[in-house]
C-alpha cells in the first residue's frame, strides 16, 4: 500500500495511490495520517479497502510530508562507507544519531528555501523509516514490527552552519531542510529494504547513485539502536544515512546549491522528489 | 504568574500558583497549556483572573512539565564559562545548538531512569525559556516579545553515550533526560533574567552554583540564533546552558549518579525540582 497526504499546506487529505499511479481519496475513511493513526490499526483497517471503490482525485495536488505531527526525526550520520571516505571520515562503530528539528518537515516537493547567510547548500537522498508503534530499547530481531513503512527523504544540509560549531542540528534543521515522501510504502510491497537503489540529480546531472546494501548499519540495527537511547513513538522517522555524492565532496571543488537550482531524487519503490531552491523572503 | 500542570501523568490539569505557594485550579479557564494556548494569548487571559476565586487543591499532587506538546527541546551548550573550562573546551565563537529530543521530556520531580548500558549519568541546572510566538529569524532586541516564560531544567545528560560519536544527541535525549518546571514564570515576575540563580545538590551536597549573568551568550541573543536556524514554535523550550559544577568535572575524579541518588536543583524565582535516580526495569 502506498499513502500520501495531499492537498494545500495544513489542509492536507488522506490519498491512496492505486495500480495506475493515481490518487484515490482516503478522507472518507481516515481523517489523518499521524502517530496516532499508525499505532492504532489504521494501515491493516485502509488494507482492506478496494482501491476502485475510492473517489479518484483529479488534477496534479500537491503532497504534504505523508505522515504528520511527527515528534521526532531522527538522522544516522556516515552511514554508507563510500560516503564516509568521500566525506574524509572514519566509518564510525557504531551508529551516529543526531535530531533533525521537526520544523524542518516539508512536502516532497516543495521549494528549498535556502537561509539567510547560507553559504554551503548541500543534498542527501535517504531511504527513511517511519515507526509504527512506541519502541523502547527493542532487539534488532524484533525491529520489523515497529516499521510501519518506508518513505524517501532528502537531509538536506547546510554544511557552513553544520560544521561551525561540532554538533550538526545547527545546520539539519532549518525550514524545509527535511523533504518526506511522496508516500509512505508498507513494507509488503518493498521485498528487501537493504536492496533499494538511491539517486539525487541536480539540474538532470545525476551527482548521487547508491543501493542500501552498502549501509554500514542496516535499518533493523538502526531502529534498536536508536530505541535504546530514546523512546521511539508512531510516527517517528529514522533516515537512514546518505550514499556518496553529496555536494561537499565533490573534487577538486565542492558544489554548493544556489537559487534557482532544481533537485530531483528517489528511492526504487518509494516514488521520487522534486525541489527548486529559492532564496529566503 | 506562575502556572502549572499537576496531576498524573498524562491526565494533568492547568493550575496557577497563589501568593501562598498553593495550587490553584484552572481547569475552569483553560483545557490546555501547549503553544496554541500560548500563541493564542492565553497568558493575558490567565493574568485577568484574581486566583481567590479559583479552587484550591487539596495535597501535593505530582507536576507535569508546565507546557505540554512541545515540539523542539533546543539545548545551548558551554554557555557558561567557567563550565567550558571545567569540561576542557573553548568558550564558542557562536552558540552550539543540539537538540533534545521530545520524549525525554518529564515532569520536575519525576524519577530519572538509568538506561541500560550507562555508566555516566551526569546532571545539568538550566534555565530554560518557552516560546511563546513563532519566531522566524528575529532580531536580538525583539526576542522579549517572544517568550512566553522561563522555567528550570535538568539537561541529564549520559557522557558515555554524549561522547560516542561526536554527536551529543545520543547522550541527551534518553527518557526522563528532560524534567521541566515546576512552574512556567511569566516575564513580568522576573526583574532581570540575566541575574538568576542557579544550584544544583547530589543526595544534599551542592555541586553546582552559577548566576545567569556569566552566560556567554545572553537570552535575547539565544532567541535570536536559535530562530536563524530553525523556526521556533510556540510552546518551544530553550535551555540555555549549565554553570560549572557537573559531574564531568570534578577532579580529580568525575562523579557518576547511581540509582537511589537524590538530585536536587532550582533557579532563583523559577521553584526547584527533585529527581531520584532510578534503574530501567
Amino acid at each position: 500500500m502506498k499513502l500520501c497526504r495531499y492537498g494545500y499546506e495544513g489542509q492536507e487529505k488522506v490519498g491512496l495511490i492505486d495500480g495506475n499511479g493515481a490518487i484515490r481519496d482516503l478522507s472518507g475513511h481516515v481523517e489523518k495520517l499521524d502517530g496516532q493513526a499508525l499505532a492504532s490499526g489504521v494501515l491493516e483497517r485502509l488494507s482492506a479497502i478496494d482501491p476502485d471503490i475510492l473517489p479518484l482525485v483529479e488534477g496534479k495536488p500537491r503532497f504534504g510530508a505523508p505522515v504528520e505531527g511527527i515528534s521526532k526525526f531522527i538522522c544516522i550520520g556516515l552511514n554508507y562507507s563510500d560516503h564516509a571516505a568521500e566525506a574524509g571520515l572514519q566509518v564510525p562503530e557504531s551508529p551516529i544519531i543526531f535530531l533533525k528539528a521537526p520544523s524542518a518537515i516539508c512536502g516532497p516537493n516543495d521549494d528549498t528555501i535556502q537561509p539567510r547567510g547560507s553559504t554551503k547548500l548541500d543534498w542527501e537522498v535517504e531511504l527513511a523509516v517511519v515507526i509504527g508503534r512506541e519502541a523502547c530499547d527493542i532487539p534488532e530481531g524484533e525491529a520489523p514490527d515497529y516499521i510501519a513503512g518506508y518513505c524517501v527523504a532528502n537531509d538536506v544540509s547546510e554544511r557552513a552552519f553544520q560544521m561551525s560549531s561540532g554538533q550538526w542540528d545547527k545546520g539539519k534543521g532549518c525550514d524545509t531542510f527535511g523533504p518526506l515522501g511522496p508516500w509512505l510504502v508498507t513494507p509488503d510491497e518493498i521485498d528487501d529494504p537493504q536492496a533499494l537503489d538511491l539517486w539525487l540529480d541536480v539540474n538532470g546531472k545525476r551527482m548521487q547513485t547508491g543501493n542500501s546494501r552498502t549501509m554500514v548499519f542496516g535499518i533493523n540495527r538502526l531502529v534498536s539502536e536508536c530505541s535504546r537511547y530514546m523512546t521511539l513513538k508512531p510516527g517517528d522517522v529514522i533516515a537512514t544515512g546518505t550514499p556518496p555524492g553529496v555536494g561537499m565532496g565533490i573534487k577538486p571543488d565542492p558544489v554548493w546549491l544556489k537559487p534557482g537550482d532544481v533537485v530531483d531524487l528517489g528511492v526504487s519503490g518509494l516514488g521520487s522528489q522534486r525541489q527548486t531552491v529559492v532564496a529566503r523572503r
